[in-house]
This record gives structure tokens, sequence and C-alpha cells, in this order.
């Protein structure tokens, strides 16, 4: 726990700020005292019962600075209710992951003297940020000095305040002591080891670490293809023909990785307790609005939006626009292949060092195109899923991902499916595989860590000196603490850095026959992109709130897809190579249905597999039926404990 | 309840027998008074709590009647408790469907009085079998009487008097009242109108319930297809190009009327309360043994058999004997194909009326030596499996289901493929699949229904005019009655009846293209089938234990790879009609792949609408998170209400 700040509570006590606060500075009075009551009243009165102060400004604080600033904490023994309230899973004495509950506290294995230390600072900000979620409004017909900021029984305080934009933000502190420990580590020594995943859960929480964890996980499953990869381009370079033993290599690993990555990941979150909790019922999203109606689950008043119009903004414009700009990247695409032929038109004219170099441009020239409407096309889809006004963050982020995840596979593999498959040239298939590959991992790189590290370095320009200084300084005032960090970009999620796996894993399994080092360059690329996401995760971004994950999610599927698609185009890129064209020399027709026999035979053994590989490994499903065991065995005892019923007869 | 039948206890008061226990006839009496006290001891010392008493032969009583025959009842209040042990779902007073406990019981919706009525019998018979099945060994060290039946703490009595052979069986009894009212409903009158599921389900449980279910909905489901099927049949017998269209008809439909199947049995398992019901903990199925050890989920004594042991059995055994009778049903089929050339030859040469019939024969004798081989192989499949000593009941039958439905796939259609895709002959191919299928109906419903009834009447021959004489006259002693149902034959399950409807839908699915009045007899069979099964369960069977069950399982998962299996074949036979290749005169090659791509644009669709189309309608959805949410509602209140926690200040 924090230990170096604290502030002092309105009866004159300290306590260990968490979580920031932010409004904005022409916020009216009333609202304020009428928010920070809510927050601080007991429970059975409806309120958080958290502990929050206004952070007083330090030394150093000059005029312009927001005064509505607040840092929020709670007692140790709210947070141990808040703890079961959210239904976190810790170790039990037994060893096996068990629901907290405050009265059976102390057979918690970590849980000692008065459970101080027992939560991790991540979890106590999860728990805070969950109890504020859900401080509801009770008979506020609005919010005070804000008779337009409508509430009606049950809605959430601060996402009606977030969505009117008097709230500015509410974020998590970082503890510096831990994070210095974490960054050390994590990326200040280069060394041979797995990253610190726990240390990685206990500071950022277990989504986070789980996309650090599938990074890992990717990036040495990857070695073996790599390895493999190498000698085919030191020695064969030109011989497309051995590449089908590659391929099939790559379609059963592939598979295996896969089927192997969710046994791994079910072990990690039955470790972190991720594994077997259950979700809390979900509120709407901030962004969400309807008709007030009464929500059929809760029975609570609640806007709701009718599923067929959304249905209809789906299938009439979010549709359409998508097609428009899958339409749109093909008609890029050509252009690039005019180019293509322009340069190559001019190399072949007069050949010179120039010309040659002249080649790559078109390619370079693409892949920035790509990266760039990628980027619009991220935005615009944004907005329309916002328009298409879900009601749950989870259905908001499907749909999100689902847009966003077509148009980037349309924009980054339609040239290469073009080549492969209408051009049938092997030779520009490698080319453009190479060039979109290498410039799409240098392109990240500086979007990713160093664009927002420079934003922010020429953002805090004035107070860089200064910030540099007392980084390294323990003695830095909690308000100049809560300013530098409020100051930070906000962390997005890692929807970003999923695409990207998602992209490279495609470079590497489509088109793998073709172009066997490609498995080689995500190897080396992944091993930075673990450096820099860890780097921008400790001093780039804002500490984000830590999200309990029990897996990837619609990654897994994604991925999955891609591996079936994978199945298909590798067996097509074999069917084209001249070594089995030679096997059926009178026939293509038989070529062509053996390839196909083939093809069907690999998917169904995909299939097969990911059913014969259990996704939980057999120990922990051992532990699992056991909780649920224990808990069916403790309900028939508390019955056998009850007064002995008479045996009542049964006249007939 | 069962009003016309009831036994004196010991002491002397009266109550309804529900369950019959039969021990063979010499089981030494101290056995016998051992497993009585189990029965009828109290819970807390670890008993059964239940009611058992010894029928006394009725006065046409003979020498032969074996006199260990026990029936068991309970009183209310047991079963009640019974009720809660078993996690019964009933309707709550505010319509959801909760799970049943003693001491909320006056809010279920028909909980009157006291309680009588509330569970059907055969939810009775149910909780008796469970509780029955629960009857643990304490300290014994074996069956009094006989020190060979060894016993360990924990290991369930009558499982081992079972498998030892002292325990001939457990059934539960019958109810002439009900059976009577549910037969005169469901099969005696005929007429348009759906079959009383609610009440087949009242009788026999929600496993038949569902069976017969499905049966229902398949029939339904088919009837457009027999529809547009009529035509074809009536004006474009040998239009074969015209099939394509019904064949595209066709594998839309498969796929919806699967999923919508998965929508129906949500709903129809939600009302019935098997939807949301846990599992209780499997316990090893009577045949398994093992050496004694530690079960790590529940740390009973228990028989362990290594896992690595039966997977070796598994992969050296079982699947080369796999292999060895499809290879074995490959070689029949090549002499089914010699007979029909040499037939065909016969009637070539001078082709007369009877030459004619012959050309028939030989697909007859193949459909029937066809049954045979299914028949023996599911002997050897039933050994096998066995033989594999799988722990649990669901396993082996998941094995078994596996093997059975790979070789009868394999016998039923390998000469279909044979002939649609080596042989390339569509009248041929229309022609067998008529024999094919037209002969195993008329066997299935021979050896379904009319031999087990015939056979029944043959062992029944003396006692024949009696029983039909006093099966109408409600005075029938139940001495009598136990002795008739001890005789009438095991119904084994409902894994004959989906093995049937799952080759049915194979000949409508697969070939459809080429003979659409497939749909029609499917139809006209299923029809009967529903009376014919009926009939079996009602008249000829010993009654069933119910059987909990939320959807059809594993048959679910059959059904749709045969309608993957049918888009593959499906396409293949398009690409094979002379019209669509008219429409590629310069180059197969052309065709085939237009063939493919549609056929996985065909795959892919299939798997999105699996996906989109959601596995439970919106309504149960409702309410099943309603049930949810007030579970964790309550959770928090309960904390709420616990004394106000100090704020604890935290120093730091």
């Amino acid at each position: 726990m924090q230990k170096s700040l604290s502030v002092y509570d309105s009866d004159g006590s300290t306590f260990a700020p968490l979580v920031v606060i932010e409004l904005v500075s022409e916020t009216k009075e009333e609202a304020i005292a009428w928010l920070l009551n809510r927050v601080r009243d007991k429970q059975q009165d409806g309120g958080a019962e958290l502990l929050v102060e206004q952070l007083t400004p330090g030394a150093q604080g000059t005029e312009k600075d927001n005064p509505n600033v607040y840092v929020v904490g709670a007692s140790w023994q709210r947070l141990l209710y808040g703890a079961e309230d959210v239904g976190l899973f810790k170790e039990f004495n037994d060893g096996s992951m068990r629901g907290f509950t405050y009265a059976n506290k102390h057979n918690f294995k970590e849980f000692q003297g008065d459970g101080d230390g027992f939560l991790s600072m991540a979890e106590c900000q999860y728990i805070i940020k969950h109890e504020l979620d859900n401080l509801r409004a009770k008979d506020e017909a609005h919010v005070p000095g804000y008779p337009k900021m409508k509430l009606y029984p049950g809605k959430s305080v601060i996402r009606r305040m977030q969505s009117k934009g008097i709230l500015v933000q509410v974020f998590p502190l970082h503890e510096k002591e831990e994070l210095k420990r974490l960054s050390f580590s994590w990326f200040k020594k280069i060394k041979l080891s797995f990253q610190p995943l726990d240390d990685i859960r206990h500071y950022f929480g277990e989504g986070m670490a789980l996309y650090f964890g599938f990074l890992e996980y990717f990036t040495l499953a990857l070695i073996p293809m790599a390895l493999i990869g190498i000698p085919y381009y030191l020695f064969d370079w030109e011989d497309y023909d051995k590449f089908t033993v590659f391929a099939g290599f790559n379609l059963v690993w592939c598979t295996v990785i896969l089927e192997l990555w969710k046994r791994l990941s079910a072990s990690l979150a039955y470790g972190w307790g991720t594994l077997s909790r259950k979700k809390a019922f979900e509120e709407p999203r901030p962004g969400f609005h309807g008709v007030l109606g009464v929500n059929p689950v809760t029975g609570r008043a609640e806007p709701l939006y009718s599923n067929a119009k959304r249905q209809l903004r789906i299938y009439l414009v979010s549709v359409p626009f998508v097609l428009l700009c899958l339409y749109l990247s093909l008609y890029v695409m050509m252009i690039y292949f005019d180019m293509e032929g322009w340069a190559l038109m001019i190399h072949d004219e007069e050949p010179t060092f120039w010309t040659g170099l002249l080649l790559f441009i078109p390619s370079i020239i693409y892949a920035v195109v790509i990266e760039i409407m990628n980027l619009i096309y991220r935005y615009a889809a944004e907005f329309l899923t916002g328009w298409e006004n879900h009601r749950l963050e989870s259905t908001f982020q499907n749909h999100l991902v689902l847009k966003v995840l077509v148009f980037n596979f349309f924009n980054c593999f339609a040239s290469l499916f073009y080549i492969a498959f209408v051009m049938q040239d092997m030779v520009l298939l490698r080319q453009s595989l190479a060039t979109l590959l290498i410039t799409s991992q240098i392109l990240n790189q500086i979007m990713e860590a160093f664009l927002p590290y420079w934003l922010q370095r020429r953002r805090n320009k004035k107070a860089h000196k200064r910030m540099i200084k007392t980084m390294e300084d323990k003695e830095l005032p909690l308000s100049e603490q809560v300013k530098l960090e409020a100051d930070m970009s906000t962390y997005l999620g890692t929807f970003d850095d999923y695409l990207e796996l998602f992209l490279l894993f495609g470079y590497v399994s489509l088109f793998s026959c073709v172009y066997p080092l490609a498995a080689v360059l995500v190897v080396l690329n992944n091993v930075t992109e673990v450096y820099s996401d860890a780097f921008k995760m400790c001093k780039v971004f804002k500490r984000p709130f830590s999200e309990p994950a029990a897996n990837i999610g619609v990654w897994q599927l994604a991925f999955e897809a891609m591996s079936v698609i994978a199945v298909v185009t590798n067996c097509a890129l074999i069917g084209m190579s001249p070594k089995v064209k030679s096997y059926f020399p009178e026939s293509e027709t038989q070529l062509i249905l053996w390839v196909v026999g083939f093809e069907h035979f690999l998917l169904a053994s995909k299939f097969i597999l990911t059913f014969v590989i259990p996704d939980v490994p057999k120990h922990i499903q051992i532990k699992l039926s056991r909780l649920e065991f224990e808990s069916l065995e403790a309900l028939k005892k508390r019955h056998q404990k009850e007064p002995v019923y008479k045996r009542l007869t049964y006249r007939v």
C-alpha cells in the first residue's frame, strides 16, 4: 500500500488517497457539496461510505490550477466489505481460490492481523470505482444546481455527471515505489527471462496482465516457426516448393498454440481468481440514452432503447458504411497496383540504383496510406458504434471490434490476396509481404510509444524539468503528483494492442509458405513491443483501472477465425506450387480436387482438435469441481442440521 | 399421486409405493435385513430415511414367485427435503422458476396445504432413486453375509449390490389411472394436434419429453421440405437440374431448424425447471472398477483407474477395432455392388417382370445386412466401451455414441457416397436411396415396437389372459401389478430412438437434391414413429426413471455435424449437375473453383448464422438474468443488514 502519501480526513484522521475525481473548475458549489455528501454517506442511507477530501494545492500551485480535484479513499473494513461486494476471489487456506467473504476473512491465506496488505492497491482502486459507479440517485430529480441534468431513482450519479461533462475524469493514482520496482523488473534490465506477470497483475489488474501474458506466449510460440524459417531464408530462398512442408507445419502449429493458450490463460485466470468469478450485472454505458422505462431484469427505472431501432441503424447505416469503406479500400489498392506497374515500367526502361529503389516506393506509400485509412476508419467506427446506442459497454465493444477487424483485415490483406490469387505472382507477393510487414511495424512502434511520449513531453514542456527532477524525489507532495498524473494521456484499453498482434498473426499465418522469414520479423517486433508497451504503461499513460478478465475474450475468436482462413489460403498456395502441379501432369481438375479434399481434411482435423483438447487443464478442473462439490455438500449438511422432521404418515 | 395402492408400514401406517427393489430369491437374510435397515435409518445416522416393505404375495401367488421384492415410498416431508437435495426447480409465485427449498416452500405456486400433489409421481420416484443411490457404506467392510462383496466408506450400497448381481433391478411403478389418461390423449385418439408434452414430462420426465418434443419438431420442420418435394416428384422426376434450387433451400433450412430447436428446447427446459438446474456431482457408474484411492474432488475413498491406461485401451484396441469394422462394412458394400451388377446383367439379357423385381433384391438384402451389422456392432461397441472403464456414466455414453455414430453413418451412407461420387450414377443413387430408406424404416418399426411387444406377449403367454382382463380392472392387487411390471422389458434409454432420427436426417439432407421425396417418406415414418414410440413407452416397457435434461445433449452436435457434411455433399452434387456444368463449357477447373467457393461461402454463412441466432430466446434470457440479479442483490442486502462497522481510520 501507499506509504508515502496521506490526506487529512474531515474529522482529522488521515487516509491513503487511492482514486482522483476531477470536476470542471466552474462546477456549482451545491453540486459539489451534494456529490461529496453522497460519497461519504453511510451505505444504509444509500451512500458509498467512502472517504473523500479536496486536494489542497501545493506550494507551487498556480492560479490556473483546477481547484475541484478530490482524492478518494476508504477504511480497510469498507474495502474488505467492498471486496465481497465485487465478488473478489482470493486464495483460501487450503490453496484453492474462493470468493472472499468478510465473515470468513481469517480463513484466507494472506489475511493477517487486521487485513492490512490483503488487498492490492489495484484491487482497492477497483473496489472504489465499483462503489462510485454504484452510487445511485435516490429521489433527486436532477443534480443540485443543474436543473437540466435530470436524474431518476437508480441512475448512477457518476455516470450521469460524466456524460453531462461536469465530471472530467476519475482515475486511480500511481504508487511510485511499487511502479519503480515493477519497471525495474519488467523492462529496465535487459535480460532473458519471463515478464513478472504476477506483479503486472498486482499493479495493473488481470486484463492488462493477460494481454502481456498473451504477447509473451505468442512471441515464444513463434520462435519454432522463426527457427525453421531462417534456414529457408538462408539456403533456399527461391525454392518455393519446399515451403509446402513449412505451410503444413504452420497450420498444425496455429491450431495447437491457440488451444494451448486457452489452457494457459485458464491457469493464469484461476491463480488470479477471475476464472470462476461471477460477473456483476452490467449497467448501461455512460453514453447510452433512451426513453425512461423499467428494466425487465432489475425492475429499476432506466432509459430503454428499442432493439428494432438499433437493428435498423446497424443494417441500414453501419453495414452499408462498412461496405463502402471496403470498396474504397479496394479502390486505393487498385491505384497502388497502377503505381507499382508504372514504377516497374520506369525501372525496366533504364534500370539504375535509383529506379531499383523506386520499386519499393509504391509499397511504402501504400503501407502508410493503409495505416492512415485504418486510423480514420477507427474514428468513424467508434462514432457509428456509439450512434447505434448499445446499452452495454461489452456489446458496444464487440460491435466496434467487429467493424474494425473486418476493415483492418481487408485493408491490410486485400492486396496480398490479389497478388496471390489473381496475379499469381509469388515473387511480388513475397516482396509486398515484406514491405507491408516491416513498414507497419515501424509505423506502429512510432505511433504507439514514441508519439504519445513526445506529445506528453511537449505538453509538459514547462513543468518538464521539475518533473524529471521530482519524479526521482520521494518527497514530491501529493498535489503535485495528482496534477502530473491528471495531465498524462489516458490509456484507452488493450484494443489497439490486440489488433496489432492480430494483424501480425495474419502476416505470419496467411502466406507463411511464401515468406517464412515473416515469423522472424514478428518475433523481433514482439520483443521490442514488450518493452515499448511496458514503457508506455508505466511512464506515458495514466494508471488505468484494473479490469478483471478471465480470458482474452473476443480476440480468442478472432485469432481462431484467422487460423481457419490461413488453412484455406495456405492450401490454395500449396495447390498453386509448381511441384504439386507436377504430380498431376494431365489433369488440373484432379489437382484441385485433391487440394480441396486435403483442405477439408485439415479443417475437420482442426475442429476435432479444438474439441479434443480440453480448454481448462485437468488440475484446475479438479479444483473447480471440488469447490462446487463442497458447496453442494454444505447445502446438504445444512439440512441435516435442521430439526429432524417427524415421519409424517401418509394416508391413502 | 397413486390413489389406488398402498402398503402397510412396519408401524401399521400406510404409504404409497413408488419404487420396487428386487433382490435375487436366494439372498441371505442378514444382507436383506441390513439393507432394509440402512434404507429406513434416519439421515443423520447415514440412512436414506425412506419407507420400505416386503411385497406380500397376492392370492394368486405361486411357489415360483420371488419373495424378495420390496416396495419403497417416503413421507411427504422426506420427499420435499429430497426435492431440495436433488435441486428441483419449481415455479415461484412470481412466475419465475426457482430452486425449491423446504424453508421457502409456501412461496411456490403449486404448493397448497401440506404440499400433497406438489411433486409429480415421476419426481417422487426420481428423488427416491437419488436417495437410494446416495445410500453409502459407513464402516461395513463388506455386505453382511457376503464376505467377498467388499465395501469401503462412501461406496454406494445399491450400486455395489447391483454390480455384484444381488440386486436384480430397481424400477418405478406405473400409475394406471394417469397412464390411461396419458395414453388416451397421446396416441389412442387419432387427431391432428400436438403431443401432450407437459403430460409426458409429468409422467416420464424431462429427458423423454425432450425426445418426443424433438421428434415432433423434426417432423413439423420436414413438412415444408416434403411439400416442396411432392411437385418435384409429380412433374419433374427426371429434371435433375431443378433440384439444385431444392438443395439450396435445403441447406439454409437445415441450419435454421437446428438453431431454432435450440431455442425451443431452451424454452421447454426453462418451463420444466431443468435449464438452470445445477448438476449434482456424478458418482462412478456401476461397472467402474479400479484400485482403491482417494478421489481428488470429493476426498472420498473410491476406486481410481489411471487415465493413461484408459487412453491406451482406447487408442490401441477400440480405435483399430472400429477401423476394422469400417473396412468390413466397405467389403460388404463391394459385395453388394457385385450382386447389383449381376442382377442387372440377368435383367439386361432377358428382361421379364421377375428379373425387374430381381433388380431390387440386392438393395433389400443389403439394407437387411446393414441393419444386422449395426445391431452386432452395437453390442461390440457396448462391450468395448465398458471395457475402456470410464468413471462416469456420461463419458461412457459419449464414447458409446461416438463409436456407434461413426459406424452407423458409414454403414448406412457409404454405398450412397460410392454411387454418387465414384460411379456418378444419379439414377442408381436415387433408386438405392429409396430402397435403403424404405427398408430401414420398415425394419425399424418392426424391431422397435412389434418385436418387443410380441416377445413380451410370448413371455406372458400364461398370464396373458389374466393380464388383459385385469389391466382393465382397477382392483388389481399391488403384488400382481408389481409382478406384471417386473416382467416387462426394460427401456434402455433414448439412444436408439435418437440414432434412428439421426440416420433419417442423413437420408433427407445429404442427397436431397437427387431425391426430394425422401422428406415425404420421413414425415410419414415420423408420424407412425410418434405412435409406435408412445405405444412402446406406455404398454411394452417398464416405466423408466425420469431423467432431468436441459437439452438433447450430444445429439444436437451430431445433427449439426450432419448438416455440415450435407453442405459439402450437396455442393458436390450441384457441381456435377449437367446444367451447372453447361455454364462452364470450356473449363472444368473454373467450375470446380466456383463450386468450392460457393461451398466455403455456405459453410461460413452457417457458422455466422449459428453465432448470430441466440441459443436462448430473449424473454427467457431476461428471466434468467433477473434471477441472477436478484441473488446478487440479496447478497448485498445481507451485508447491509449486518452491524454497521465503525469507520476505522487508517494511519499511514
